[in-house]
């Protein structure tokens, strides 16, 4: 492949691909779960392809909230986008290392950064009346009445207790979007957005505020891969792909799917709030803005994914 | 000044600067801590010069390891070089805000970008076989003898109870500087090597693993300026710069000194080990090998500082 075909792509991955549910999440069990993801991002490194890696952190910067309140008698807790700051400072660490590693063992220099991303967030956005996305552990009804008494948000899960909900504000605009592209001209894989990035309001220009909210990993990453102009957007996950009907006798995986059919499915309420949901939209939308293939994959099949051998494919027309 | 005359200038804060002690360390008392030196780093960037940013991250990372302990039993603890990690976004998001806002009030739009930096020691550094450097917070003597028992090393502090100490090797190289030259480069801001950088020892050409210890921030500042070119290296500290005789009747600053001179101050044991020895360290190192100033001087004088009208200049010969 020549220097001028090389292709971008934006390849998201799970946090919970990272720290899989029902681990303790030693850093060693997170180590060793992104090496095989890490391993086929190498071998597309040697192929040629510019890859930006986003991902997860929801099991982390659950475990770091803890950390910060089991701690909160000694030492100051963090607000939510400074946790936020750290599980992508902690999380780059561990694939910066474990993607020079996978490159090493091609025989391969490529250079990795880790760029500490903060993401735009409208603060009008409506989700700030309406908080929504459960962040950190589950808790018993004393505590979450409390912290409600506090001008908190808390939900109740049928079986598991109460747990803090945050807002999930639509990313508007990746703040270091410009410096990621200079370092994906020079050649260099990078590692952004993190955790569906830092999310910050614009108080003026080029002056951020933080804000306790959680960006959706996935539309975060179809942002950053609409403003680098990339030419594929793969989310990567722990199932085959899309399918409808899910876990119904007639279910079946889609392969490659128009825009218009997918839309059609999306409305009909075939993929599951906060779960398919956010994924199928971030992919619809990156296919619509920029007329380019967007993908959802299994994490072990990225390879064949790119190849459009697995996986679900939206095809733009 | 022209674009071709553009200095690279690198400066090391101090991870006190950021968190003073005897406050108690939320994070609006850090923002506010950093704004002064984020003014004056502005200012210089709106001059025209190049500038990475490296920092201390002593008080922050000593919280993220109290935060671990307290939240053990619910989670596991992180190692030291995780912690780093996290304390290198954390800072570096605090510092990256705090630089584009006062940019912004100059009317600039630079690009500012934190790299996780991971720095390569040498798994035979003698410091491994010693460990010195003091981490975390105070104890008691029982917690202390217990976890001696286990093999770590602690050390009894005369008044304020026994604390941790991990080795503290010496710098040997950058794993990031290519990635930080790309973006000088290009005209970004960068800030790197939080805390003394990662500690990692390379197991194989490219094979990075990370081990328990600190760094000493101006050294690894020292291999980050050297390594990337830089023109000058200042570190900025709470005194005015160097002193002999220091506290005593017969104190006397240092404004511009040759390294012959300062060695011979060194020798006679006027430094502090652990302050100011490795400061004056850091800066004799750069002077020497790259033929080029080096300065230590006070957080509120970087301007005046970098035109020579404050701090300690060390002049190589």
């Amino acid at each position: 492949m020549g220097k001028k075909d090389v292709e971008k792509i934006v390849i998201a991955l799970g946090g919970n691909a990272i720290l899989q549910p029902g681990q303790r999440g030693t850093y060693e069990e997170q180590l060793k779960n992104v090496e095989r993801a890490c391993e086929q991002i190498a071998e597309l490194v040697v192929k040629g392809f510019n890859i930006v890696l986003t991902h997860g952190n929801g099991p982390q910067v659950g475990n770091i909230l803890i950390q910060n309140e089991q701690g909160a008698k000694l030492v100051p807790s963090m607000p939510l986008d400074v946790c936020g700051a750290q599980s992508q400072g902690m999380i780059g660490y561990m694939l910066q290392r474990t993607l020079k590693k996978a490159l090493a063992n091609m025989g391969c220099k490529a250079e990795i950064a880790t760029i500490i991303t903060q993401v735009v967030v409208d603060r009008q956005d409506p989700s700030f009346g309406n908080p929504s996305k459960p962040v950190g552990p589950f808790y018993n009804e004393e505590t979450a009445k409390a912290k409600m008494a506090a001008g908190e948000s808390w939900i109740e899960d049928a079986n598991r207790g109460w747990r803090k909900v945050v807002p999930s504000p639509e990313p508007q605009k990746i703040v270091e979007a410009e410096v990621i592209k200079k370092l994906i001209e020079a050649g260099v894989l990078v590692i952004a957005s993190g955790g569906g990035g830092i999310p910050v309001v614009e108080e003026s220009d080029g002056v951020y505020r933080g804000v306790e909210a959680v960006i959706d990993k996935d539309l975060a990453g179809q942002r950053l891969a609409t403003e680098i102009g990339a030419d594929m957007f793969i989310i990567l996950t722990d199932v085959p792909g899309v399918a409808i009907n899910y876990r119904k006798e007639n279910e079946s995986w889609l392969r490659a799917v128009s825009l218009e059919e997918i839309r059609r499915y999306e409305a009909e309420g075939h993929f599951k709030k906060g779960s398919m949901n956010p994924k199928v939209k971030a992919c619809l939308r990156f296919a619509e803005l920029t007329n380019k293939p967007a993908v959802i994959a299994s994490l072990d099949k990225l390879l064949e994914a790119i190849e459009g051998k697995s996986g679900t494919r939206f095809l733009p027309s």
